[in-house]
């Protein structure tokens, strides 16, 4: 037998008893200590930097870490091994602060309320000798007399529907749910409880998840709660998990516990902040990338990296509760909104269901920018969609600096004429990174005021905030006596390429789905921008620099968390459910990742804002 | 900690480990040992006696146990506790032996192989960037374009399809299962299996449990398996049961993992002999009285006993066989017939689809006697049901040396003028006990030869065998030299007057069903006799008795295991199910536990044959 050890880490001094021999990065992730990880613990990206305080481990790779942070104890949580009792302190720029999370979203509202559980008060005839049928029996006549046919029951159920109808009197309440093409019986109880019926739509992003509590009766939202992903330990962005589920031992397993866990853990909080028994809950909808389902239902989701990217299934049948793990009443139903293909996944339907993009009359655009970039051209009668692989530069990755929008993220930045700098943080802390709304502002201004070409390389302007740094030409944003992070926090012109890459993907997608139906951007009448990065993005910025296209802003709706927001539209109308399958059917997909339109696209538009600046007359205008 | 001790049993020579201060019974029951034990272990029945070899257990009650059998070393196995280390001999007369258990039987032949289950092989279109919709969806378009649509597909299947596409070159077979409405995908496996595919149809009897093993490619039956229900250390009838499923703590549980177990060593080992896998296996089909169906599905099955006597659910949803515990196929169903009410279940149902009585045109009786009795009469289009708690006293129960068909019981008699006594064993092996068909003949002998009268009484013949016993007249069947109980084996005057009230009640039962719909004897025309008892039956002699009624004996059918041909028939073609539902739609049941005619007829059939010797032509003519 292994022994096992203690781990203790500061500064939340939470410790954790462990199996002798695994990673700091294993350890933090059983004691809940989120520790920034985007390569998936695979000693690649060097974010996981953490300092030993005490111990003797196993020390495996001291790749990305300068001398310097060799001499003060820095090591790589992921290549770290503990051998004894080990004490750890996480910095500040390794720490996975709390998520500002887009938890709701102004959207379509809800047409009928006609939610896909309901519930029916019966009175039944107590039995004679004379009348004599089953329980059951007695329950079905009563439903047929009120013309409730079709129904099946499940086992759960008939174990305790002999007490639950001799408790109070022969009054009962029974919950249907809506399982595809038969009405189930999910739960029967005493008396009549028709006043209270719950349920649950979940967004399960790649990087956080979004759970709602939802009052199926009203139509209400009662309660939200958020929080990471777990499976973020294992890898930042979806191939990462992806490869971790497929190459590791119980990678699958692992993905799949991690993010039951943490929308279990939400429905837990919400349950119990609002007097509420889990089992009161009885359907759960959710919205995720077709990774991410594939993850939560334990699907393999090897076919999904390998060419031709192929899921297992886009269309998910309506699962028990207690198969998939989530603790709401385990006869109840799970179910997951249908995607169109590997790389437009259920998420986009919600986004879609959301805006009511698949009932405009006029040509519309959705643009998605995540972890990956997904876009949709069309309208009522038809639509395209298309996903790029963005990269998180403005998620935090790819980008020195760059962090997620959470505490202590620059996300408003203005600079003056000398390019000193203005900003604003997230929680009004100590800077200690800057997130994507942030460097869309920061990049911006650079190009306005003339620091920053089209190429995106920086201009000798005279500021001392414009040095020779390590990796070429660097900006200074801010003087380490400032941050948190006791170092100066600068942008690097290899940054700014990645920005670039990021911003001509999306672009480059918007383009080749324009192209590709005979559009012009000038043609779109509506755009709707969705995720968590929209809601802080400052369009015009956007547009000088070429990430968004150049078109009246009056055009552009800010639509936040798409996919909670389809999910409770699908929960509370079941109508909303034959829409969304009805949007995947109509939706086109054009694979991008063979496209030689995309990476002619791609290409030109890797300048600011791109090759042909009239393609954007504002920004032309601004530089004139 | 409980300390546990080591109890071995002799003369099988098993020991097991056990939990200090459970009693032997309890050991015996974990050991696989079978002993008597018709109370269920409250001490009540005297049947479990053993004899203490080792060890120092607390020994709560003497009751039933002479001063000679303590001096021996008898205790009762559910009083004695253990302590220590402990040895246990069982005695012959305490065991129970393994049953000759009538498996399978001759009954309508299948019109139709149209199974619950079924196979198609599909090649699949592999997927390209152009053509590159989900594995899912790529099944369904071929099953589409069979017009094999309404199907829904379970989660395990899900989780593999992936893999198992690409193993065989995107070559499969699917396996559906037809669930009530829907059809649902069962399983999925590589390349071409349609050559296999297996059900298995199981009698779930109170006393014994039958699995035949079905290929439903042929319709053939390829093994066979029976077995005691481990439910009977728990009692010997269904009212034992279901005291022990609601007043023992955990009693529900245990008795529903006993008939699981059961079942899955009876499947276990006809997968194993013939080279199967369980998962090979994608069907079951059960029959069983109403009280066995709710243990082994895990229903309350309190009510059963209480007037008005209301089961939970007589109809029975398909279940999922991983939620019943079943081993065959997770994805695969398990369905148990339907049943009439709480005492007319799914065995009946299926002795009705074996016999074909629903379809017949003219005037039909079922007769199933077994520990408890039921008849059912009718025709194609109606049908009256009905049962009566006969007793155990065919089943080795209410005679002290009944014991059940099993080796060693004596199932033939017959008797000189002098009352010298023929007889034969089951095995061929020296005499243990009488069964119920030995019993039927010895009675109908005794008075045939005039030496019991019509009030069941001995008299007087000169015999040495008829002798003053404990307990008044008692009649000598084996000398104890002859027998392998060291006892001389005895018919006493309360043995036959526990007989005599079963035959009356199985008897008034038919009477009632007639009278109730204006029939009478004469009018049948077809007479099935079902139950394990049937076989071995003498028909002519329980006429003489009284049992049966007195039409011509070329009337008479013996089905045999009515209960898993009727299984068998379901699994097979699909149109069964319907006629099954049908026929319990069709079926009126009559209570009789509140039936003052059945009391009258109860009463003028406690005579042999009758107090109405005219309803007995050919006993009136014997006895002249
Ligand atoms: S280097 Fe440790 S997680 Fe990437
Ligand atoms: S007396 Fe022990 S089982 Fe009945």
């Amino acid at each position: 037998m292994s022994k096992s050890v203690l781990v203790k880490f500061h500064p939340d001094d939470i410790q954790v008893d462990v199996k002798k021999g695994i990673s700091v990065l294993e350890a933090a992730i059983s004691a809940g200590v989120y520790i920034d990880s985007i390569c998936g613990g695979r000693g690649k990206c060097g974010k996981c930097k953490v300092i030993l305080k005490q111990g003797e481990p196993r020390v495996d790779s001291k790749e990305h870490l300068t001398e310097d942070e060799v001499s003060k104890g820095y090591v790589l949580a992921c290549k770290t091994h503990v051998q004894d009792d080990t004490e750890i302190l996480v910095p500040e720029e390794s720490r996975l602060g709390l998520h500002q999370i887009l938890k709701s979203s102004e959207v379509v509202s809800l047409g009928e309320l006609n939610p896909l559980v309901r519930k029916q008060y019966l009175e039944i005839e107590p039995p004679t000798l004379e009348d004599n049928v089953s329980d059951l029996s007695r329950v079905e006549r009563e439903l047929e007399e009120r013309e409730i046919c079709d129904t099946c029951v499940s086992l759960p159920m008939l174990k305790k529907i002999s007490k639950v109808l001799r408790k109070k009197d022969w009054k009962v309440t029974l919950t249907f749910a809506d399982a595809g093409r038969e009405s189930t019986v999910v739960d029967i109880e005493s008396g009549d409880t028709t006043d209270k019926l719950y349920g649950v739509a979940v967004d399960i992003g790649t990087t956080t998840v979004v759970v709602e509590l939802v009052d199926l009766t009203s139509g209400q939202v009662i309660d939200c709660e958020a929080d990471y992903n777990k499976q973020v330990m294992f890898g930042e962005d979806v191939l990462t998990r992806i490869l971790y589920a497929t190459e590791e031992e119980k990678g699958l397993s692992k993905l799949k516990k991690a993010i039951v866990s943490t929308i279990n853990y939400l429905i837990s909080a919400l349950a119990k902040r609002n007097g509420l028994r889990r089992r009161d809950i009885q359907f759960m909808t959710a919205a995720g990338n077709t990774t991410m389902v594939h993850l939560f239902l334990g699907l393999d989701p090897a076919q999904i990296r390998i060419d031709p990217y192929i899921p297992v299934a886009n269309n998910l049948p309506f699962i028990r509760a207690g198969e998939t793990g989530i603790k709401i009443n385990r006869s109840g139903y799970v179910y997951c909104l249908p995607g169109r293909s590997s790389y437009v996944g259920g998420d986009i339907t919600a986004d879609i269901l959301a805006t009511n993009l698949h009932k405009n009359d006029e040509l519309s655009m959705l643009i998605d920018v995540g972890t990956n970039g997904e876009v949709v051209l069309g309208n009522k009668d038809w639509m395209v969609s298309c996903s790029c692989s963005a990269g998180p530069a403005f998620e935090g990755g790819e980008v020195d600096f760059g962090i997620r929008a959470t505490v202590g993220a620059i996300e408003r930045v203005t600079l003056t004429p000398d390019l000193e700098v203005k900003y604003s943080t997230i929680g009004n802390v100590k800077p200690k990174g800057i997130c994507g709304s942030g460097l869309i502002d920061l990049l911006a201004e650079l190009f306005m005021h003339g620091a920053m070409n089209k190429a995106g390389q920086l201009e000798e302007t005279g500021s001392k905030r414009i040095r020779e740094g390590d990796e070429g030409k660097e900006f200074v944003v801010i003087w380490s006596d400032e941050t948190n992070i006791k170092k100066d926090m600068v942008l690097s012109e290899v940054d700014i390429k990645n920005i670039m890459r990021t911003k001509a993907a999306v672009y480059a997608s918007c383009s080749v789905l324009l192209k590709s139906m005979n559009y012009k951007f000038t043609d779109i009448k509506k755009l709707y921008v969705a995720g968590g990065f929209g809601n802080y993005l400052d369009v015009r910025k956007s547009v000088y620099l070429g990430l968004l296209p150049d078109v009246d802003t009056d055009l552009y709706s800010f639509i936040g968390n798409g996919a909670v927001a389809g999910s409770r539209l699908v929960l509370l109308d079941r109508s909303k459910l034959e829409e969304a399958k009805e949007i995947v059917r109509k939706m086109t997909y054009i694979e991008l990742s063979v496209n030689t339109m995309f990476y002619n696209e791609f290409t030109s538009a890797l300048f600011f804002p791109h090759t042909d600046i009239n393609l954007f007359p504002s920004a032309k205008e601004l530089l004139a």
